[in-house]
């Protein structure tokens, strides 16, 4: 059997683990140069592959790619750029093979969501029509943990324990003022259609902290939800608020859209963590603070969880072992074997049935009055939360990797975007 | 000589390691039984002493005590409240030596910032004027960086390791997304005055981040700004801003007050990260993200500075032995020796230095465009945030310590507020 090339990607928003998918996927294929001969990557994702603007992994030192362990972000660059429909721009699809077959790659790992998913898929079945087959693997990345099959998504267990870490401080802190002063503290996390992060703040109920979270798989409800914080308020002097992004009125509005305008006539410009504390001001006077953890959030590698970056690894390694075992079209999945102790094993799912399907939290793990967690919910998140991976430290500071990213020479023509 | 009681109180906005200066001073207190036979704390601080609600620390298990080394916040509560002066409110210090003297406190430590020094300082004036004299030392904490003789205050380090790491954190995300999604990236620090936090976000320039700083010391240049801004952009692709919630107009309006109003005219709700991120996209039409940090930054004790924890520690046992060799009216300092190697050692201040002087960063700390800083800044800066002293864990969490706080029986009658 001859060795091929493969090419890699990382898709979308990035993560805290998404190197440490990179990682597994490099170090593994430097194991098997006989099959794989050398390992490209696209410069700001499937952009890179488009453009021919492919990067020589091969020209990184073997501790760069072992500090993409501990970097969070995208090593190589990602990007928002989802492919069309085949029908829709068939050229796109072609292009992407010709691209593969000039640089002779037989290997498409992509590192992404639901979109890539599908992305995946197609050059697969495409590439097969073409007469250029190609093994493509997907391996999945998300901070929503929305993706099907896949107990959990790498991303969303670092996530998770940043926001449950951050709404212990926080609450910690709001309770040791709320005599005289801050009383409702809010903070706004990421989860436009699934609560999985929102859901991770609300962990904190177990230590004794009011707290009310606010999910988008419930409508919101303003009187019920200033009762409930009143209630919180007046049994423990403060309360906590964690609010979903994507929590949104029974028309659809996100509680973000206030239809605020400014003097020029231009739209609001805060977030939805704002929106609910004027709220609660307004209706109860409590003085109020809140945060937008926005990027803070998924870029959080110093507070990773152990387990997420040893299952990001896990499946970049299976998706380059799964493709030389002959796998094709497949995604590497976490499979929970047990939650205490937490024992998983690495699975697979076939892309058919990932791509274009959307995970919500199951009714079952939202409380029954809608701003908490049930037991079932617990019992999955502690497990994606556990373990500690600290990234080493220099001048105080995390040291991170930036690669060199040295580009392959083209061989084919330029192609419009 | 007789044994005293000593009385503990935290003051103002908490961090994330005031509770470690709780835990010097009740350590060394507890060794000194002969001198202090108890410790009471104020609950909710300075409150807890004007209604004669003290806390008896006796009753805390050692490990609780020494638990609170690692635990954010304030573990006896802290209050915003400013004791007048002493003309327009004698009866609240006259309150405060009448309950010293029922509970026979002969030490007061006083754990906070400017105002507490101040108020520590009349204590300690008035109680030898009503011939009950007590030793008022305090403790400094605040994140704000703000106290004068000391070389930095306890809190700050930790905070501005936070603030670095976060900001290097979501740049390199940032970074990875660039070429077809997010290109700005807005950081919201507290600071309304010192800009010592802000300055923490322009430490990562040394790793080739292009960031442009917003300090409360400068005033706000729109059309510079940008400009700055679009360089960096241009440079690199990206770019992010780090504003401190001080940052103003020439006419002294905070960039946070857009004079925005909503629909039923309710004034614009968010901060300035979103100002400053929609006036970048307006005039540069870059898409934007940005982040509000608020108390997740000061209760940030996942990533705590071990100078900073050292010091806190370091400054709370100090206040102890300073009192039982007979000093008043001091507050411990940190005199720095070097800055590389980091040597610093415990000094002492008059408190009538301290008292009501705010120390902003120096014009040589801000480079010359006002928007970085300069090598004096960093040589600053370093040795506070090195270190790390990660808290113990617990199912993926902090575990962080809630005290009994268990009442010590009143003498006196009530006191209205």
């Amino acid at each position: 059997m001859t060795a091929k090339n493969a090419f890699y990607a990382q898709s979308g928003g990035v993560t805290a683990v998404i190197n440490a998918s990179a990682c597994g996927v490099i170090e593994t294929a430097r194991q098997h140069t006989d099959r794989i001969a050398n390992l490209y990557a696209g410069r700001n994702g499937i952009i890179g592959a488009l453009t021919e603007d492919l990067i020589d992994t091969s020209r990184e030192l073997a501790e760069s790619i072992a500090a993409l362990r501990h970097t969070p972000s995208g090593g190589f660059g990602s990007c928002r750029y989802k492919l069309k429909s085949l029908d829709a721009n068939k050229r796109e699809y072609e292009r992407l093979i010709e691209v593969f077959k000039a640089h002779d790659i037989g290997y498409f790992f992509y590192n992404g969501g639901g979109d890539s998913a599908d992305t995946c898929y197609k050059v697969s079945q495409l590439s097969e029509k073409m007469g250029a087959p190609i093994q493509a693997i997907h391996v999945p990345k998300t901070v929503d943990n929305d993706l099907p099959i896949t107990d959990n998504c790498p991303g969303f267990g670092s996530v998770a324990k940043y926001i449950a870490t951050s709404t212990l401080e926080a609450s910690f802190d709001v309770r040791s003022m709320c005599a005289t002063s801050t009383k409702l503290f809010v903070l706004e996390v990421m989860g436009r259609h699934a609560g999985w992060i929102a859901a991770a703040g609300a962990l904190v109920a177990d230590q004794g902290i009011p707290v009310v979270t606010l999910f988008p798989e419930i409508e919101f409800d303003q009187d019920k939800f200033l009762a409930a914080v009143e209630a919180k308020v007046e049994e423990h002097g403060y309360c906590s608020v964690v609010v979903s992004e994507g929590c949104h009125w029974p028309d659809g509005r996100f509680l973000a859209e206030q239809g605020t305008r400014d003097a020029f006539g231009h739209a609001q410009l805060g977030g939805a963590a704002p929106v609910v504390a004027n709220m609660v001001k307004e209706a109860l006077g409590y003085k109020f603070h809140w945060a937008v953890a926005d990027y803070l959030q998924r870029a959080a590698r110093h507070l990773a969880s152990k387990s997420d970056v040893e299952q990001a690894y896990a499946l970049g390694k299976a998706a380059v072992e799964y493709a030389l075992q002959g796998h094709n079209a497949i995604m590497p999945t976490v499979v929970r074997r047990s939650s205490d102790p937490y024992v998983w094993e690495v699975g697979q799912a076939p892309l058919s049935e990932v791509a274009n399907v959307e995970k919500f939290m199951p009714r079952d793990f939202i409380s029954e009055d809608g701003y908490g967690i049930t037991d079932n919910c617990r019992e999955y998140l502690y497990p994606l939360i556990s373990g500690e991976d600290y990234p080493p430290y220099q001048k105080g500071l995390p040291r991170y990797v930036t690669l060199k990213k040295v580009a392959v020479s083209k061989k084919l023509g330029p192609f419009e975007l």
